[in-house]
C-alpha cells in the first residue's frame, strides 16, 4: 500500500460517528454489548445501530444498513458472523468509512488446523484500501477517553479514567488490553487510549506506537503488549526518534510462547534475542510481568503529569521496618540506583525531629525502629524532599487499619474498652500514613513512590488505605523490589533524554 | 558455649507458662500489648504478669516478681528499658527459666554511632548459658499454633492459622515476622510456628532452621527472612540433609543493604556470591521478594498437606485469555518447566465438551478464544487432571464478580433492566469461577495454581472471589510468571528428593 497519513487516527479516536454491525438487544452478543457501552460510556458522538430488522434498542433506532445514512461514518464496528464480514465491508469501502474494527475472531489465528480460516484472512486482506482501514481481527475493541469511546466487547461497560488521561496502550492481547481498562476504574491508571489490535490485517501496533509517539499530544506515556512486530524498521524509527516513554511487555519470546502466539493472534514471534537487544539499544522500557507493567505505566503517568521525574540516581529510604529498608536497599543497588548517604545537614536535621527515636539507623535507610509518634513520618519526609543530595524517595510506611480492624473483628471477646483503646489508635496510625503521606506527595517536586511492603493477595487488608493514595495520583507499588524497580525505569528514560 | 538439645525448643513453643516482665495496663507499651495478645489469642498455657506494683490487668494479678513464683517458667518475655534487663536476666537464670524473649530494641544494632549500647550487648553475651537460653534482643517475639501462643509485641493481637499449620519461619526481621503473620488472618498461610530472631545474641535462625527441619513434626515447610548466616557450617548440614523445603529470602546482598542490616539487627553481611552458591548446591529455595516468599509458602504448605506434589515438569495451560497464555508458556520455559503437547487422546477428549467453541486452540495451552458458557472451566480441568502428559495445572481463569459489581455501581444511569441481567450474568460467571476451580482443586491428585493475571494493586475487585478460594486452600498467585515459578520450585524440590 502507498502513503497514509497516519495523523488521520484521530478519526478513529474522536469519531463523529460509530455504527454497529449487527446490533441487537441481546447481552450474550458482542455487538449488543458494544452498543450498551458507547451508550453507558457517553459517547460523545452519534451511535449508529445497524440491523435489517428495524427495532429500538436502548432508545436508539436501528438503521437496515449503513447505506441508509446519509453522513459521513468515521468508525463501524462489526462482531457478526465470519460471511457476512465480507459483504458488510464491501459496503463500508463504498461508503467510504475511514475505520472499521472487526472484532470477530475466527481467522488465522487458527489456522494450525483450519486452512480455511487461513483463506478467509487472505481473502480480508486482499480488501485493504487506505480509504477505510482496518483494526483485527480478532480484538476486542478500542477505548478512548476524550471522545467517551468505550467500544469494548466484554460482559459489561469499563468506565474510563477520571484524571492523568495521558496514558495511552496498544496491545497484541485483547484481555490484557480489556484488564488494563479495568486497573483504570478506581485506582486511576490514567488512560487516553487502549486499543487491542488484534490478528493486525491492517493497521498494527507500529502505526499506533507512530500515532502516540509523534501526533497525540493528550498522551505523555506509551505502552504495548506485543506478540510480534511486524513492521521492524518502522518500530526502530519510532523507539529512536520518540520523546516518551515506551513500555512494552513481550510474550510469545520462548517457542512454546511462539506456538501458543501463533494460535492466539496469528503472529509468529521469534524466540532470538533480536528484541531484547533492539529495545535495550533504543531506550524501549522493557517490562517482564502484567505488574511491572501497570507499575512502570502508573509511575510514568503519575510523575510526568506532575512534571517531576528524578534528576538522578540518588535514592532516600524512610523505613519503618529495618528489614524491609534492608532489603529496599539491595534492590535498588541491584537496579542501578545510590542508596545516598546523608549529608550531615540532613542528619542533623534528622535528629531534630521530636518522636524519631533518638536510636533511629542515623544514615541511609532512616529507619525509625520503633516509634508510636504518627507525625514523624511527614518530618522525616520533609527532610528527604528538601535534602539535595536525594533524587527520589521510598517511603516504607506499612499500612494497617482496614487490615487491622478486620483483625479486631476475629476477637469477639476483646474487652469494649480495648477494643476502643484499639480503633482510636488506629485511626491515628490511618491518619499518620495515609494523611501525612497524601500531604507530602502533593509538595514534593521529587518522586515518592511508596511500597506496601506486603504480599499482594493480603492486599484486600489495607484497601483502605490504598485507595486513598491512589485515588490522589499516589505512586504505590505492592514491593520494595517494584519500587527500585520502577523507579530505575524512569531514571533510565531521563537520562535517555538528556543524552 | 557446649552442647545443646536442640530438641528442648519444644518448651519455647509449647509452654507451660510465659512470664511477662513489666506488664501493665497501657497499651502504648509493648509488654502491655503482648499480655493482651496472649490473653486474647486465648494462649493455653499460664499468664504470669510481672511488676512491683501489684494490679489487675484484664483479670488476670500480677506479681511483683518472678522470685515469687513457685513454679518452673519455660518462657519470660522481656519488653522493659534495657537498664532492667540485665537484674531481670539475672533472675531468669536463677529460677532456671528455659527460654527469654528479649524485645527491648537498642543493642548491637546502633553501633554505629553508639559505642555505649555495642557494650551493653557484650554484657548480655557474658551471661549467656545453656539453661536459659535468649532470643533477641531486638525482636518482635515468637507465635505457635500448637499452644495458642501470641507473644508478639505491636498494635493489636493477631489470630493464628486455623488450617494446614504446616509452615514454621524464622526472621531476622521482625516487620516480617509480624507480617507472614497477618498474611495467615484471612488468607491461610498455615503457620505453624513463627520465630522473629533479632540480633540473635543466643539462639541463631540456624537453630531455628535444625529445629523445624529435624525435630518438629507438625512442620512440613520452613521459611526464613536471613541478613547473615552466623553458623555457616552449621546451616549447610540441615541444608544437605534436611527433607523438608527450605525457602529463605535474603537481605543484605549488597554494600548498601548491608550497611542497612548493620543498624537493623547488628550483623554484617557479605555481598559476595557465597550465600548463592551454597544455596544452589544444597537445594535451598530462594526467593528474590516478600511476594516470591509468601507464595512459595503457600504453594508449599498447601501441596504438601494434601500430598500432590508434581511428579515431573510437564505443565498444562488453561487460559480464557490467548495473550495470557503465550505469557504463561514463556515464563513456564523460563523456569525450565515444558509446556507439553496434548495428547491426541485429551485433544480427542477436548473437542468433545460442550461449550468450547470450535476455534478453541487445539493445544497446550487450551484457549476458549471466547465463550459464554460457563461450565467450560470444570470439563477442561476435569481432562487435564486425568491427561497422563500433564503433570501439574495452571488455570488462568480471569475473576470478575466483585470487580464487575463495582463496575456497575459507576454507572447509575444503565436502567435497571440491564442492571438486573448484568447481575444474574456476573453471578453465573462467579458460579464458575470459583465453584468450578473449587470442586476441581478438591479432587485434583495435580498441583493445580491459579494465576489471577490482574495487577495486584487492583486485587480488592476481585477479592471476593480470591478469598474464597484462598480459604478453601487453593492456590492462588497474582500473574502467570509467578505461577511458573511457583511450580517451578514444586518440581526442584521433588527432583532433589527423589536423587
Amino acid at each position: 500500500m502507498g502513503d497514509y497519513d497516519i495523523e488521520n487516527l484521530e478519526f478513529l479516536f474522536n469519531p463523529k460517528s460509530v455504527a454497529i454491525f449487527g446490533a441487537g438487544k441481546d447481552l450474550n452478543k458482542v455487538a449488543g454489548q458494544v452498543l450498551l457501552h458507547l451508550k453507558m460510556g457517553k459517547y460523545k458522538g452519534k451511535i449508529i445501530p445497524i440491523n435489517p430488522k428495524k427495532e429500538t434498542i436502548f432508545n436508539i433506532e436501528t438503521i437496515p444498513s449503513i447505506k441508509n445514512i446519509p453522513e459521513q461514518i468515521d468508525l463501524a464496528i462489526m462482531a457478526i458472523p465470519k460471511k457476512y464480514i465480507f459483504p458488510a465491508l464491501e459496503e463500508c469501502i463504498e461508503e467510504s468509512v475511514k475505520f472499521v474494527i472487526i472484532l470477530t475472531a475466527g481467522f488465522q489465528e487458527t489456522n494450525l488446523f483450519d486452512e480455511n480460516s487461513r483463506k478467509e484472512q487472505e481473502k480480508l486482506k486482499s480488501m485493504l484500501n487506505l480509504n477505510t482501514r482496518i483494526i483485527g481481527p480478532n480484538c476486542m475493541g478500542i477505548a478512548s477517553t476524550s471522545s467517551n469511546l468505550n467500544a469494548v466487547m466484554g460482559i459489561n461497560p469499563i468506565p474510563l479514567s477520571k484524571t492523568n488521561r495521558n496514558m495511552s496502550f496498544v496491545s497484541q492481547s485483547g484481555t490484557w488490553a480489556a484488564r488494563s481498562m479495568r486497573c483504570s476504574i478506581k485506582h486511576d491508571l490514567g488512560v487516553s487510549k487502549i486499543v487491542s489490535s488484534g490478528n493486525e490485517i491492517d493497521l498494527t501496533c507500529e502505526d499506533f506506537l507512530e500515532y502516540f509517539s509523534f501526533y497525540d499530544k493528550s498522551t505523555q506515556v506509551i505502552g504495548s503488549f506485543i506478540e510480534e512486530l511486524r513492521k521492524g524498521r518502522k518500530f526502530i524509527k519510532i523507539a529512536s526518534e520518540s520523546k516518551k516513554p515506551i513500555i512494552i511487555l513481550r510474550a510469545g519470546t520462548t517457542e512454546a510462547g511462539s506456538k501458543a502466539a501463533l494460535s492466539h493472534t496469528g503472529s509468529i514471534s521469534t524466540r532470538s534475542n533480536l528484541y531484547e537487544s533492539v529495545f535495550k539499544q533504543y531506550g524501549i522500557i522493557e517490562a517482564t510481568s502484567l505488574s511491572e507493567l501497570i507499575d512502570y505505566l502508573r509511575a510514568f503517568s503519575i510523575f510526568l503529569a506532575k512534571g517531576i521525574m528524578p534528576k538522578g540516581n540518588r535514592v532516600g529510604i524512610y523505613t519503618v521496618g529495618g528489614g524491609m529498608g534492608v532489603l529496599a536497599s539491595d534492590k535498588c543497588v541491584n537496579e542501578g540506583l545510590e542508596v545516598v548517604n546523608l549529608s550531615t545537614e540532613t542528619i542533623d536535621k534528622l535528629n531534630g525531629v521530636s518522636g524519631l527515636p533518638s536510636i533511629w539507623s542515623h544514615n541511609n535507610p532512616i529507619d525509625l525502629i520503633a516509634t508510636r509518634d504518627f507525625s514523624t513520618t511527614e518530618k522525616v519526609l520533609k527532610i528527604l524532599i528538601e535534602a539535595e543530595e536525594v533524587d527520589m524517595i521510598i517511603s516504607i510506611t506499612p499500612f494497617g487499619i482496614s487490615h487491622q480492624m478486620s483483625s479486631l473483628e476475629n476477637l469477639p471477646d476483646m474487652p469494649q474498652k480495648i477494643k476502643e483503646f484499639n480503633e482510636k489508635m488506629l485511626q491515628a496510625y490511618h491518619k499518620s500514613v495515609v494523611d501525612h503521606l497524601l500531604k507530602m506527595a502533593k509538595i514534593s517536586n521529587k518522586p515518592i513512590i511508596i511500597p506496601t511492603a506486603l504480599y499482594s493477595t493480603d492486599f484486600p487488608y489495607q484497601y483502605e488505605e490504598i485507595s486513598d493514595l491512589m485515588d490522589a495520583g499516589v505512586c504505590v507499588v505492592n514491593n520494595v523490589g517494584d519500587a527500585a524497580k520502577t523507579l530505575a525505569k524512569l531514571v533510565k528514560f531521563q537520562e535517555k533524554k538528556t543524552k
